[in-house]
């Protein structure tokens, strides 16, 4: 099957307007159409949010962005689409009407996916004349950021577009649960709405405030639920008896009534409560200012998370490196001017000042990096540390010529300047690529040391050729500007 | 109220040893008694997990951990104690009866905690003669880094015994929710239990597997209660129309089917079905190793709410301070010797490489942080650089001398080697303050610049004054030893 090219967005209210700027992250084309006048101000603005807090968490990994144009109908927006995402109100009528409009207009390739969070794919699709395009692709607010998206077929629904809609949504980074059995709420839904109907219940009766509930979630179960569910957390708990030991001893509580059924009945006075709870917590804060809270934190949790390649963490990661791997730069290997090159990267989020600028230790973690690479290329790469002998770094000396800003690509070449047999002696070059000006160079002196003695000791005669080989393909550069620099007052 | 000093612990399970771990990490002394003749290797086990784990989020920031014993008898236990905090099995007759002997052998001025999870206080007090000095206290695994307890008194708790508890769960760090009605599963449990039940309908039902389950909370809703609630996560989907609107909007679907009341029975067919399934989830990977990775989850997620300062990363803050406080280390004062203090931290663990030791451009973000204070010191600190002037780095040499690992803590003296107006020459000297050597010296030129213009430019008076006045109380310092290098092959 085709790469999906082209995607159509039919409704641009929340949902539909952060998908599209997933889609136009992901380098896809966007065409969206919904009746609202203010559709394309409020489009942009989700736009220019996803764009901040994607940049956040990816760098510029991501790729160029989509093309994004506005339709004036239902039928112009999925016309040349490869892939519709239907993200109307939750009304079954107006679903199945419209869904039965894009049918009509779109290619035959084409595959809708309906942002539903509860309505059955069975009955959105009895009504279209293709009913096997159709598949629920559920997302999570907001969609730009949160990956699960679950994915549900009806009884018509074709494998091939289930296969088609799994890949697209995870090209752009999300991670795809698929529903096997069709229900009300699908699976995420029935646990929200659980702790909803419940939380709701608490209030009516006058236990907690909107904000005491809150707290009771994110300083608790929350933190653990960012990255384990429900019953790996109870797993842990039940130690070393585990799953089974925990089931049996909670059996008898699950009889008793802690939690209730349906919803409370949503009246006035009751609307009112939590209206004035809501605001009281909101303290003044306005939406946006919350919502950019809201993302920051999404996206910091989500890189904490990466640390241990883990939950949402492995699944960032791995996206990021799906990107990577179509650029293809290799490390270590000659620039074509004599030169090592010894690191290609966009200035990412976590090495940024308050100014948007490359902070002054990353300058070193990337030339740190760099010696990496050098290392790793004469034969003291990770597998010789491990041996318990490795180069420590005993001296540094940068200059600081120019500035990266966030999402900006810099590299840096690296050649040998001298070396003993102990010693070893490099410089490195920092350019950014976007403005191609040379911004910070770095002069190391190594020593080579045997780690369990703590102590110095000379190089073995493998890595010593190989230094000496190094050296000799650069022999013929000029001596660097700037190495071997002091640093005093002029005059 | 004097301060807690000496806590006992009755009931060593998983609950009972992670609180006594968080009391003896803050530096309080521990009596736990448990008749399980394995109760000390256990808790030993768990307090050598909370104390890397809190290492890892708080560094040498934690006070020296307080001393622990095992008492023979309840008794035992509680007799010394000015606070006594309950851990049994979740049986009412046999919390009631411990109680009693508790209240019989404890202190006057002594108050218990209860870590029911559902017990009402109020019965639990009704046997004992000071039914005044219960609450409950109620925390969340682990109790060793997750910042929730709620606090419950029943109807016969005193005022005081709410606050001595509240003000002493504070000083360990956790985020004290008052539980103002006496409610079965009090207020987070209520809602931990309508999403336990209603995934175990799921999988009774045959819907979505444990795994599943876990991945729809994960990847999408876990993300967000990790700091926001379902209140403030609401209001949020509202949009611009608030929460009012998104209530009135979702009125009807709280009378949908989607959650059910209580749990499925557990018979042993459904327990085997989960309990296969929880460990097909698990794929052999066992509980210590999953423990290791929830905690380093747990405190990587924290960490990284710190950064916008928010939920659990702000109570984590606000913590560190208050623990940092009691050191009251002045920086940018005069050392006694001439130079100024610039620095003073144990090594956190972010700045850590796999071996534990300070990384390298660590080094330099501590140099720069020292930066900092020297440039507040002379007046050109955050609120100058907000009016468009700055001291920029254009050159920087770092001699390695030594290391320091994990917690231990580091200093930096710094001093002014000279200045033109525009140009600053600065040297800072790092010590290992466990180890007592110098560990790294830093030698930096900066530059004051016009930061709109983008160019250098003289400093004004007042800064240039200050200078003059820092380096004439430095003169009588001998020139620093390594200053004026340049990186060089020996011989």
């Amino acid at each position: 099957m085709a790469e999906v090219g082209a995607v159509g967005i039919v409704g641009g209210g929340v949902i539909g307007a952060a998908w599209a700027a997933r889609f136009l992250l992901n380098g896809i084309d966007v065409a969206l159409f919904d009746p609202d006048p203010e559709v394309e101000r409020k489009t942009l603005e989700v736009l220019a949010n996803a764009r901040r807090a994607q940049t956040r968490l990816h760098g510029a990994a991501l790729p160029a962005e989509g093309k994004l144009s506005f339709a004036a109908s239902v039928a112009e927006a999925v016309s040349q689409a490869d892939f519709i995402q239907e993200s109307l109100p939750e009304r079954e009528d107006l679903k199945q009407r419209v869904l039965a409009e894009i049918d009509a207009a779109m290619p035959a390739h084409a595959v809708i996916g309906s942002s539903t969070s509860g309505l059955l794919p069975t009955k959105l699709q009895s009504v279209m004349k293709r009913p096997d395009r159709l598949i629920v692709g559920h997302p999570f607010n907001p969609v730009y950021l949160l990956p699960l998206v679950e994915v549900c077929g009806g009884d018509q629904t074709s494998q091939q577009t289930i296969d088609i809609a799994s890949a697209l949504y995870t090209r752009i980074g999300m991670k795809v649960l698929h529903v096997r059995h069709e229900i009300d709420g699908f699976i995420a839904d029935r646990l929200l709405e659980a702790v909803w109907r419940e939380a709701l219940w608490l209030i009516n009766d006058g236990i907690a405030t909107a904000a005491e509930i809150d707290d009771a979630i994110r300083f608790g179960a929350g933190l653990r639920w960012s990255f384990m569910g429900t019953f790996l957390t109870y797993r842990l708990a039940g130690g070393e008896a585990g799953m089974r030991h925990f089931l049996h001893q909670f059996g008898p509580s699950m009889e008793w009534p802690w939690t209730k059924l349906v919803g409370p009945k949503l009246t006035d006075e009751l609307i009112d409560t939590v209206a004035a709870q809501s605001d009281e917590q909101a303290a003044g804060i306005g939406l946006r200012e919350y919502e950019a809270l809201r993302d920051n934190c999404l996206v910091d949790v989500i890189h904490a998370l990466e640390r241990s390649d883990f939950a949402a963490g492995a699944v960032a990661k791995a996206y990021r490196e799906s990107l990577a791997g179509k650029e293809a730069v290799k490390l270590g290997s000659d620039c074509g001017d004599g030169h090592l090159l010894t690191c290609h990267t966009p200035v990412m989020p976590e090495w940024i000042d308050y100014n948007d600028h490359l902070t002054e230790s990353c300058y070193l973690k990337l030339f740190g990096d760099a010696t990496d690479v050098v290392l790793a290329r004469i034969g003291a790469g990770p597998d010789y540390v491990a041996s318990g002998f490795s180069f420590y770094t005993v001296e540094t000396h940068i200059r600081h010529l120019g500035q990266a800003r966030l999402g900006q690509k810099v590299e840096v070449r690296s050649r040998v300047l001298g070396s003993d047999g102990k010693r070893l002696h490099l410089f490195h070059a920092m350019t950014n690529l976007d403005t191609g000006t040379l911004i910070a160079t770095g002069e190391h002196m190594l020593v080579h040391v045997d780690a369990k003695a703590e102590r110095s000791a000379s190089a073995p005669e493998s890595i010593a050729a190989a230094i000496r080989g190094l050296a000799d393909e650069q022999q013929h550069l000029a001596p660097p500007d700037g190495a071997g620099r002091s640093i005093r007052m002029p005059g």
